[in-house]
């Protein structure tokens, strides 16, 4: 019995959960606004605003279950379609995901230390909460916000004027949030996956380095303690048991020495969870359709170390990567275009010496020497 | 740039090159005699007979270069391309490869050690060589077998009149060539791949075992000696530089004691080679598309055993196999139909002795105790 899967957003990464569907004999459905998403080259694609019902009561008869690429899918969207063939992750997951208070009002519930931070609804409340958490800090839309979009750090006093002017108006659309500044050591994620059954299973954590707010670079295992890896993966299972979540999601953490703080969560299978592809037995996008399908998650052990490199703007030429042993190469089919993530190159090597060796000889062939450098420096360390 | 790869058949090997070349930023195009051949399912088809020459210039036209998922395209079809688009493999070697007589002829004058063959054409030549070697022996029709089809066993001198009337007819046809039987202790597969500039590289080399003619089971690395192993990616290397090959193919040989004997090669990606995709580094369909693409090729070493099973006349439930360790799922999206190679599953493991439990496990819940037997047995060995 062939089943059909419908996504929500037909971007790099539903191209990339379909291509690792069709071995299971799957097809796919997708559903985006734009007429040119690059996993339309590979499935057939529906045109349509993501609040447009019609269009959405006929996608969910096309389908046997739904998912999602792209977490700001409209919570009644995510919810009328519910109503119609099944949706993991499910919608209320995906509203507590999508909105930043509710997501870090949740981790304090559930025990998972994170950084201060408060509701904004006004400038005068922006003004005493800078008092009270100090500079920097950093405040952010509610929701709709991703990679450093809707931000403004606030380095001063004389900051608070610039950041309301900037975002006040969001105040009533998207809501506001004021985040205290972690002076940070390390940024890692969790990637990780829930079955339909409860059954969990994390990735290696993995270690990351982001460039004006969008990640750059990630290398797996991340350089972590025991204690602290057990314990992010543990912060992860009891936010996915709570949120009776099925799929892959991520969670974003800094370190501080031995402290962990939790930064947000992505509902979805992840960019720091591309290295899975070619270097774990299993997939983030594998097993993110297993679960949402209710089959047996895969295998997440990881094998030797792997490092991925984002490729943003524009693709480089692909023949340094291609040459080094573990070089894979993932064009997007994307048009170039400024800021976007239009690709990215995995590095495999079962020894951490040659992988930094392969990552600096890609750096310097690609004058991405700053690129490579820090994950570089940690494989040696 | 992107690039457009024309594939000359669109069933499953043309089907796991899509999904090889989508990462790459390749785009593909599809020409089939079949409407329903399963690589449609991912990229566009053109339906129409191969020695449709309008239809041919059509494709030539969209696509910058061409290969092929299937060995049998009319050699002067491949030659009408190549006069306007790159062909790799080159026609030439096509063509070769399309003839038994021609190919084992060339074993032959490379010192490649094979069976007794001849060239047929009457009953009495028939009868002649099968006096010289011996029973049994096999009559093939010279091109246009696989899979068992197209051939005729011949156990005792009164099947000289039997295989005369089944295959008689095809001395004109096709031609007949007559070989010798070999009774082998195991056959194997060189799969290998050689690109534009003659860089030569080969996975290990794998263990096979076929029921009915049709290929069962895989197992890399098979069980060979050093010495052997050597030998037969020699071979491979000689007859891929005589032919100025380019792209991947597969030799498949004879073992009897420490003898080598080559049987056929086969001039595209292979069954014996699928269990690359997650056994290796990089995978039989990736290499040969950076071979005809004239890209650096990636590394051809495997991570612990990988063994895969052949799925014929219709999928079983894939969670026996997904529930496994190291266990991977491949459904080409084919209607069933006796015969039919329909999907494979590969077991992957770094231990011998767990893959061997493994297969064991798959076997009982599927019911195919007899088909992992073998590879069971030679994992524990």
């Amino acid at each position: 019995m062939t089943r059909t899967v419908g996504i929500l957003g037909g971007g790099q990464l539903a191209r990339m959960m379909v291509l690792a569907g069709a071995p299971q004999g799957l097809r796919f459905e997708l559903f985006d606004p734009a007429a040119d998403a690059c996993a339309g080259q590979l499935a057939p694609l529906q045109v349509a605003a993501f609040d447009d019902e019609a269009a959405l009561a006929a996608f969910a008869a096309k389908v046997d279950v739904v998912t999602f690429d792209f977490e700001n899918v409209p919570a009644h969207s995510a919810r009328f379609l519910a109503e119609r063939v099944p949706v993991y992750p499910n919608p209320d997951a995906l509203a507590v995901a999508q909105d930043r208070l509710s997501e870090k009002t949740l981790f304090r519930e559930l025990g998972i230390p994170l950084p201060p931070f408060a509701d904004i609804r006004s400038r005068d409340e922006l003004a005493a909460r800078v008092g009270e958490f100090g500079l920097p800090c950093i405040l952010k839309t509610r929701r709709l916000g991703y990679d450093g979009k809707g931000q403004f750090r606030l380095r001063r006093e004389a900051d608070i004027d610039a950041a309301w002017t900037a975002l006040g108006a969001q105040v009533e659309r998207t809501g506001l949030i004021l985040e205290g500044f972690v002076a940070f050591d390390r940024e890692v994620s969790v990637v990780a996956v829930r079955g339909r059954d409860g059954e969990f299973r994390a990735w290696p954590v993995t270690g990351n380095w982001h460039v004006d707010g969008v990640l750059s670079v990630s290398l797996a295992p991340a350089v972590l303690s025991p204690a602290q890896q057990q314990a992010a993966i543990g912060y992860a299972r009891t936010l996915a048991e709570r949120l009776d979540y099925v799929g892959v999601f991520a969670l974003e953490l800094f370190c501080r020495g031995d402290e962990l703080l939790a930064n947000e969560m992505a509902p979805r299978v992840h960019n720091s969870g591309h290295w899975t592809i070619e270097g774990s037995e299993t997939s983030q996008f594998e097993n993110h359709l297993r679960a949402v399908l209710g089959l047996p998650l895969g295998d997440t052990r990881m094998l030797g170390h792997a490092c991925m490199l984002n490729w943003i703007g524009a693709m480089p030429d692909a023949t340094a990567v291609l040459a080094q042993p573990g070089g894979h190469w993932h064009d997007y089919g994307k048009q170039p275009r400024d800021g976007r993530k239009v690709g990215h190159a995995t590095l495999r090597n079962d020894d951490a010496a040659a992988l930094a060796a392969g990552l600096e000889a890609v750096g310097k062939q690609l004058d991405r020497g700053d690129q490579v450098a820090p994950a570089a420096d940690a494989l040696r360390a």
